[in-house]
């Protein structure tokens, strides 16, 4: 959207974004120059031409996003965003890769202005580019009015031989297809070259042909050095609402590098000095490093006014939108903030224990108790809704062509699903996205969880048929190492609750955090835990908040049980069991071990009194880690070896997972 | 390769497989119907006209392959393997989805004799065969001579729409395709309809074009029930040999079925005893359970006559074969048994300390001078060989249309190198397959790791670069949950060795291991350790072999340091320190804890005697899990958040994994 400048200008400004990655990469003596150096012109082609962005405030909710895939090419955004004027300096550039740095060695969202997304793993920005563009598509259907396209921006991805080679770029695709993302634009930058070599040892594929049958639209610019010709392909584009549209872009690797150009020593490392200086020989560059002419610093140096021009425009836009439809418009930046509306949590309800129930189908209550408060709360189902219960009633599915409704359906696709849910909350005004899938799969998408705690947003990733329970289907959709390893994840948050009640607290807790959560719940019926003793409903609520509580048992105990999910009616039942012996033991619920370990000392030592060393557990599923909780004095029940297919119950005795188990391993702690 | 039937007599046979699996599913009340009930005419087709087996001997090494990838079908093969006469009886029908059963309810490698490789999670099986297509190309292109065609099979698929949605078997596709494996063949069961209801909801691409753009031959039978239709289209799939196959065949879920045939509601259930009445009313089928008509029974069971014909043959060529090429006979039948040849192990070198080496450095050299003497060890990278350093010197490379070349480059596709090189050693003769890529992308990849686990296969999944000191790469790239997440996994043997020569050793004793193996190699170079004062090298050797060993200390320890990779010289300079104090520190190594459990009490409890609890551990990762050797004493050191991009001596003192910490830390347990 920049005015159109000279042929001259225009090769200085590509070189700019060329050399700035160059010495950038070279001064940090690690980084890879030659992404930069062959995408710089389609980069400039999309940023000076096309997209729409403020670089005063990067949170402007209706600019184009952008999202580079290919996040080890990180010097071509980072070059980008100091020469448009986002708060990113040419001091951030000399510190590429260096402790603290607002430029680190790939782009971290929430780490410099301008990054839309972490990306470095590959095929990951491919896909949240999709929920980006699916989220775009939503708010637009729930906010937009005649006259006022609140909600109308592009996304675009550029993405690389190594994104396209991903599984999970390939799901997404296929979904962008099936929805028609008409507002989803993917610059491939072809260089036919990947870390280790030629991409043709490895990717022979018709790229085009395989994108026409998921039903994109496809063209291709033969010289990825023509602005021009790469400007009019996105101008085409733009054009196709129907269809998201890939643009295979034919590029050279380290373009300029008379020994590493279209090579992939051009990848991954420095050029070297002496190959720099023959590079800027090539582009007819001064040899000083960092340099910057003051013409292109003055062409880029546009983008603040049109960008705060572009912005006012909005805010007009949306300061009329106001004042016609003011209830929507404070919807629109409740949504925008992430807030939840008053009321939210009215309809949660108290679960009475006349009926047992299995926690995924509590969690299906209670998920459309609070999304009907909640009319920006979307999320799907990995083809298994009728099993996780996450459909939310009365709302329509996604579909062919039809994006943008509350249930989204991934289909088998659990590693683009997890990438997308990120997407949709990386975009802003969905709160909250959330995804659904049994427990094991959880393994299918860790990559997309990974990063979305690394990233600290805040999806809810539901998993449910959380262990051996499931019965029947086996050892392959059975978890047992699963909900130990989503704990190890920084930030994630993991809870797995003992019945409807503690449900209930998840969800309501789940929707509260920064962090993202995962939630493990059952297929099988569960008791219905009504706090008596210690409360009442209110006080398991409280207690699933803190991360962890005493369930039953006053007073100064024997030994303590403690248990998770569905294990704690065990724990309950051999409390009844050791009681009858006078016994006393505690019952602690543990749904939540991160939120446990964020309560003061106090409060966990009340719980788990440092003084009682004779400690059980009880889950199914690995025992490494409980010991965390057990102490050396303690012993932990659990499953250390996979299950096998059988009538739950029967497993539940053939693996040892008993109140009787619990009473002997309770005596033996007590050394008695 | 049955005589052919008349129509009525093929009818009859393939009702049967549909019949035994509706009631096989209705007795166990689970599992699912759809599948068996559609497929069974396409693998009649297969297997009475096509697939090469002998049921007497699941294990010949020439017999086609068959992998149902559709793993809930489980049925379906079921009853083609009780019919055609491999041990599976009909009360094993009877019992399926039943402890201890041989069906359970998804088909599991070792279980049942004739079921290839495990199946349920959806696309692993269909990127299996990709791998036991490959190993078949491999095989045949170094053991057959001329006239002795030794390794000459097809295999064959049966793949769902789950299964194509799925990223993996898009990326296995790929591969396909690239490689030209002329000899494999999948059959899409293309029903229109997944679990949650018409597949059109979320899969609407052109999976014909797909697969032309990936270089498969595709053909489309639109009338799945057409026998002779499915047949031909197999004829003409197996003519062409150098493009794999994909035969798209329509069929409907649930056929027969008045009520539930054609949709979602035959997919996951019982279909009731009404509507069984109704169906076998439809197939002209009387209405006892599990009936089997006397013309069927002995026409399947010809297959036991045909297979032995077969397999007698193949042994007959062999025996000629042994005869002009004895060592080459002997070579290939100690490749099929797994054995390692005599002297394998005869070039490991011992390091010596003069030069600090990253372990991934060693890992290459080992790996080298292993493979030398193991003419059928194959493996390969995911794009970062350069890195990995796993790449057989002197070796080819695939390529396009080039499979069964030592050196396996599966380009930026984690996932799929898991699953392929399982089917690599489900194929048997290939001793060892192994994989490499960085340790955070065996997130990637945990789906495969898992399953190979699950089947106690055998196969290496190497990964480098295995903490923040990869440095500048930053937390995208940093594992930090890793080790501990890989070590969850129940069978599966986590290394994480210390230097070069526990890189040797940890080779040494993963080429032995019934169990698959992972490695945590670094990137960054670390001293050599001599074994001074414990006995040399060999009793580095002799400790990883154990999984944990004293690496230095004598007598009775004040406290103990125990460390895994590079940090066990972290602990090395922390005993210095403390010893400067008049504090004796013994350093455990404890590179494999998997190992190290499997010894008995009097070793692990000399390494970590149970007196000393003053103990202080140090590894660049999660500290969730160490809590198992440090007690409740001591004290774990770690790291419980994501890295940072920066040079990593940096990271290392800003993280606190530092020897002063070790000494503050030992200090503090031992309550000084």
């Amino acid at each position: 959207m920049l005015p159109e400048a000279t042929p001259d200008l225009q090769e200085q400004a590509i070189n700019t974004i060329r050399t700035l990655s160059i010495d950038a990469v070279q001064k940090a003596n690690s980084g890879h120059p030659g992404l930069p150096m062959g995408a710089a012109a389609m980069a400039f082609a999309l940023w000076t031409q096309h997209l729409r962005f403020n670089p005063a405030n990067p949170h402007w909710s209706n600019r184009d996003r952008f999202v580079l895939s290919a996040g080890h090419g990180s010097m071509l955004l980072y070059s980008l965003l100091y020469l448009t004027g986002y708060d990113v300096t040419l001091d951030d550039i000399k510190h590429f890769r260096q402790w603290g740095s607002k430029t680190p060695g790939h782009p971290e969202y929430g780490m410099t202005p301008g990054v839309e997304t972490t990306t470095g793993p590959l095929g990951q920005g491919a896909a949240n580019s999709v929920g980006l563009a699916l989220a775009e598509s939503f708010l637009a259907s729930h906010f937009n009015r005649e006259d006022f396209p609140l909600v109308d921006h592009y996304t675009y991805a550029l993405v690389g031989d190594g994104d396209l080679m991903e599984g999970v770029s390939a799901e997404a695709a296929s979904l962008a297809g099936t929805w028609g993302l008409g507002k989803l634009i993917w610059l491939y930058d072809s260089n036919h070259i990947t870390l280790d070599g030629r991409a043709e040892m490895t990717f022979t594929e018709d790229v085009a042909a395989r994108f026409r049958a998921y039903g994109w639209h496809v063209q291709t610019v033969d010289e990825g050095n023509d602005v021009a010709a790469v400007s009019a392909a996105i101008t085409a584009a733009k054009a196709v609402s129907d269809k998201p549209s890939l643009i295979v872009i034919h590029t050279v690797i380290g373009y300029g590098s008379p020994h590493k150009g279209g090579t992939h020593e051009a990848h991954g490392s420095p050029l070297g000095a002496d190959e720099i200086k023959l590079v800027k020989e090539f582009y007819g560059w001064p040899q000083e490093d960092f340099y910057v002419p003051d013409a292109v610093r003055a062409y880029y140096g546009q983008a603040k006014t049109v960008g705060a021009t572009l912005e006012a425009g909005w805010n007009d836009l949306f300061a009329h939108f106001a004042a016609q439809h003011p209830d929507d418009a404070a919807a629109f930046q409740r949504a925008q903030r992430g807030k939840l509306p008053i009321g939210w949590d009215a309809d949660i309800p108290l679960f009475t224990p006349d009926k047992k129930q299995a926690t995924r189908n509590a969690s299906g209550v209670v998920l459309n108790a609070i999304a009907k408060h909640i009319p920006t709360m979307i999320g799907g189902d990995a083809d298994l809704a009728g099993s996780t219960k996450t459909l939310l009633k009365g709302a329509p599915n996604t579909g062919p062509a039809n994006p943008g409704q509350r249930n989204v359906r991934f289909g088998v696709r659990e590693h683009a699903m997890g990438a997308i849910v990120n997407g949709l909350d990386l975009h802003g005004g969905i709160i909250k996205p959330y995804s659904a899938t049994f427990l094991t799969f959880s393994d299918y998408m860790r990559p997309a969880i990974r990063l979305g705690a690394l990233m600290e947003i805040g999806p809810i990733y539901v998993f449910t048929h959380d262990s051996i329970a499931l019965g029947e289907d086996g050892p392959t959709h059975q978890p047992v190492e699963h909900v130990m390893s989503l704990r190890l994840i920084p930030h994630l948050h993991v809870f797995r609750p003992a019945d409807a009640n503690e449900t209930a607290a998840t969800w309501k807790t789940m929707m509260t955090l920064k962090h993202p959560s995962a939630t493990a719940f059952t297929r099988q019926d569960l008791p219905v835990l009504t706090g008596e003793g210690i409360g009442g409903v209110e006080a398991i609520h409280a207690g699933v908040a803190r991360g962890g509580y005493v369930l039953q048992g006053e007073g100064a105990p024997d030994v303590i049980l403690i248990g998770t999910g569905s294990e704690v009616h065990i724990a309950v039942e051999a409390a009844a069991a050791l009681a009858a012996e006078g016994i006393k033991a505690r019952v602690v619920s543990l749904p939540c071990w991160e939120l446990f370990e964020a309560q003061d000392a106090d409060y966990r030592d009340s719980v788990l009194p440092p003084a009682v060393t004779a400690r059980v557990s009880i889950e199914a599923g690995v025992t490494l880690g409980w010991q965390k909780w057990v102490g050396a004095q303690g012993e932990a029940i659990g499953i250390d070896h996979f299950g096998a297919s059988a009538p739950y119950q029967q497993l539940y005795e053939e693996f040892g997972l008993t109140g009787a188990a619990v009473v002997a391993a309770a005596k033996r702690v007590m050394g008695k």
